[in-house]
């Protein structure tokens, strides 16, 4: 192993790294960016090596920041104590194999240990009850993929509040820094010259657990955001007869109205991609089964276990599962009818286009009303206190769902901090009454197209649903009580109040059960 | 207590209820109508009294078929050995509890328990390895409410074939019978006179959990089922300005046709009913929140984790939370805006009543092939063969989502038991092919009206996102390439082959990265 820095002096180093992949190597080096010293470990030489050779560039004159050592023992001993070590392993199994390897090296009960991954929220609850007495067991979910880990991410810290006395400093000034006026990122892409102006994309969550959490319904927003801006661009390619070029175009003059974000931005990326191989354009070129890691379904899942009606978020969740049955779809397209229609004419493509521009931005917001509703009920059972404007304001940068809207996302929590759905917010509540005959529009004429927008129509229902005073739920609390007796209550008398009738006797008594 | 049948003779019982709940109850008169002599046992001695003055009313001059024991010592040992006990006992904790129990007062290995209740599939896998050299645990799901139980449910059995030779025989005349030409039940709703006639609605399943999992996707298909019901009642209720009663009419003219079924029948009942109190219909009364048990939920859930797309059954269970949030519905009723339309003329009512009728028969189809594509994906995962035209069979009669319709299912599966999914059969592709208009005019309506159609716009997604070769999933790929170097596959090389660009790179070469 290459060793930069000689023999290692000992409690030198502000905190140590364990796990130099992608994520952690840059989380390394932005830490690194910002002044601090920091220990670097992993099970492959190769990576420390690698880390220290990108030191050495990039830091030309300075001393050494990035601190080789070869095991946990050397780890613990390199850093001043009481120490801050940060994971970047894989989530599961290897993240308590970690802990339990620090304690045997010797870890005290006032060293922190903060997971970086992309960890199951209910495992971080249980990881900080089963270590309480060994260290302060601490998370920070991280967004923003590989260039948000190097330049500043979206960093979602829970724990302890003693923990992030410590290690918030730290976690504030690697995060991304947004212009608190326009709400926009302060970019940075160069090494060495971090941003240190501006909002910095971090606040502390809640105790553990939280702060996962949170990171998963961002992801699940992230879910549907994706999967709204491709039923948009099918409708265009489908619908519309457009080129990937012809829809790049349209997608970066959404990206300086309400759409305004990073999604829309790389969509455009993508779809002007020409691949290299064949000079198609790329996107034609990628195979349709889209992959996924977890965190969109366990969204979905915690969701349907609340009760928390984020159905968007699940549409798009079985929207990836859908594409990944591609041969039994190839096979279908040739059985299967689609509607008798041609596409929209030429002369109606403006207009169509302004209404899927429309439909795209009614739905996001449901979308993200839907994530902001489920965490509000998962607070309510796990007893957390969440500030949805400080939560809104943590993804304004460094994360993927970053979009100019999260600031007025933001507004609407600090002008009332108890919404019960974003929906309601004024200004939201406006846009929507401004732009929903667009929507509807749009969604109309995908069912009449054949182009399927599962996404989008379920925005649209929930919008729908939630406006309504009277479901038709009346009607399937009748059938439940017809055929099992379920018991239904009255609109006119206390909803604790249960009623049956005897349905099979033709006199159909009504009877109060409790 | 009252004991109508004097001192108990030891081993004259064939079988033992423990739980005399509505469903025990019902259970163990359904035995006794059969010429079985039912043990009855349950911790209120009240349901044992009611249970035998019920046998004591129904027999007339006949022998005690009812008999009442006090215990689970008494019980066992009232039993022909080997003996078979019938469970009719809340789902979870308290199973686990009744068997631990029977352990204790003695039971044999080659005894069987047969657990009834609405129980996890998984608890029942893990139930039977646990008991396994105590006695023979086998499950048999039970479905078709108080009235089914009584008369002639649909029982989905599972456990060790070794179980089912012994129970198979009690299990398959209590079920529900049907014709096996038309696919309709034969009725008995008259105590001592049981159905003996035709096919029953039971057959064996497969290992422990397979029936339980099969009764868990049927309930998720009821719940979609119901709420399709419901979408199209408040289509008309909202946009076509009917009324209960003009709806129960169009009801039961669509229950002559493909849409003949158990659901919609009752859906007609509760719609005609007058509240006794007020004199308005009954279901403008009711309140609409709906209540769930968990098993519609268990449904979703299980479809995201095998990711098999059953969307519209999310949908359904979506909606019912929806529905809960009464309070927040009824403030934002004031607050959102609807579309500005005026509701469908008097002249179009008649044909949109057919458009919505194709539409719910196109979605149901779609709802269905959604849980049957949900067993397939269990079965495969589980190691379990089922046979699909059987489980499409025992649904025809006993059951809440029996229909017509499920003959042609059962048919399909018999012509082609590795069909892929329900929609590319040739019967229900013709028959989507043919009212797929109707059904995209009515979700475009909904859309346009600005009535919620959550379950039905979902499964028309489902239709034409099956059908379709090329989803957008290749650009949702190319965006998780771009912001998390999450690599895709590419049309023109084997799926194996990952690749990845660096976006970042003017360059932008295209790398095999495996």
């Amino acid at each position: 192993m290459q060793n930069s820095g000689g023999a290692q002096p000992h409690n030198s180093c502000d905190i140590g790294v364990i796990g130099l992949g992608v994520m952690g190597k840059n989380l390394a080096m932005n830490l690194a960016d910002h002044g601090y010293r920091v220990a670097c470990f992993d099970l492959d030489s190769k990576r420390i090596d690698a880390i220290v050779a990108q030191d050495e560039k990039e830091r030309g004159d300075q001393p050494a920041r990035i601190v080789p050592v070869t095991d946990l023992t050397e780890l613990t001993s390199a850093l001043i104590s009481p120490a801050v070590i940060l994971l970047s392993i894989p989530a599961g199994a290897p993240v308590d194999a970690v802990c339990e390897q620090l304690i045997k090296v010797g870890i005290n009960p006032d060293d922190v240990v903060i997971d970086t991954g992309n960890s199951l929220w209910s495992d971080s609850v249980a990881r900080e009850k089963r270590f309480a007495d060994k260290f302060l067991f601490f998370t920070t979910a991280v967004s923003g993929g590989e260039v948000g880990a190097r330049f500043g991410p979206s960093l979602m810290p829970s724990g302890s509040e003693q923990a992030w006395q410590r290690v918030g400093p730290m976690l504030k000034a690697i995060a991304a820094k947004v212009d608190p006026q326009t709400g926009k990122p302060i970019e940075s892409s160069t090494p060495g010259q971090p941003v240190t102006e501006g909002e910095p994309c971090a606040a502390y969550i809640g105790p553990n657990g939280a702060g996962h959490y949170v990171k998963m319904v961002h992801n699940g927003i992230e879910y549907a955001d994706m999967q709204l801006i491709c039923e948009a661009y099918q409708v265009m390619r489908v619908a519309l007869n457009m080129t990937p070029v012809d829809i790049a175009k349209v997608f970066r003059r959404w990206n300086k109205g309400p759409l305004d974000s990073y999604l829309i931005e790389i969509s455009a990326e993508v779809l002007e991609q020409i691949d290299p191989q064949t000079n198609q354009p790329l996107v034609d070129v990628i195979l349709d089964k889209a992959g996924q890691k977890g965190t969109g379904l366990w969204t979905a899942v915690s969701a349907l276990q609340t009760g928390s009606p984020a159905q968007t978020i699940a549409q798009a969740v079985f929207a990836r599962s859908l594409s990944s049955l591609k041969t039994e779809r190839v096979a279908a397209a040739e059985i299967l009818a689609g509607p008798d229609i041609a596409p929209v004419s030429e002369a109606q493509r403006e207009a169509t286009i302004t209404q899927l521009e429309h439909a795209l931005y009614c739905s996001k917001i449901c979308a993200y009303a839907q994530g902001f509703q489920l965490m509000k009920s998962a607070a309510q059972e796990q007893g957390w206190t969440l500030h949805f404007a400080e939560i809104a304001k943590i993804w304004r940068a460094g994360c993927i769902i970053r979009a100019v809207f999260l600031q007025s996302i933001a507004k609407a929590y600090e002008s009332d901090s108890a919404l019960p759905n974003l929906l309601v917010d004024p200004f939201f509540a406006e846009q929507i009454a401004t732009y929903q005959a667009d929507w509807r529009a749009a969604v109309s004429l995908s069912a009449q197209q054949g182009v399927a927008c599962p996404a989008m129509m379920s925005a649209l229902s929930y919008y729908d649903s939630y406006r309504t005073a009277v479901l038709p739920a009346n009607l399937l609390q009748g059938q439940r009580d017809f055929f099992g007796a379920h018991t239904f209550s009255r609109t006119d008398q206390p909803i604790e109040e249960k009623y049956h009738i005897e349905w099979s006797d033709p006199s159909r008594p009504l009877q109060l059960i409790q």
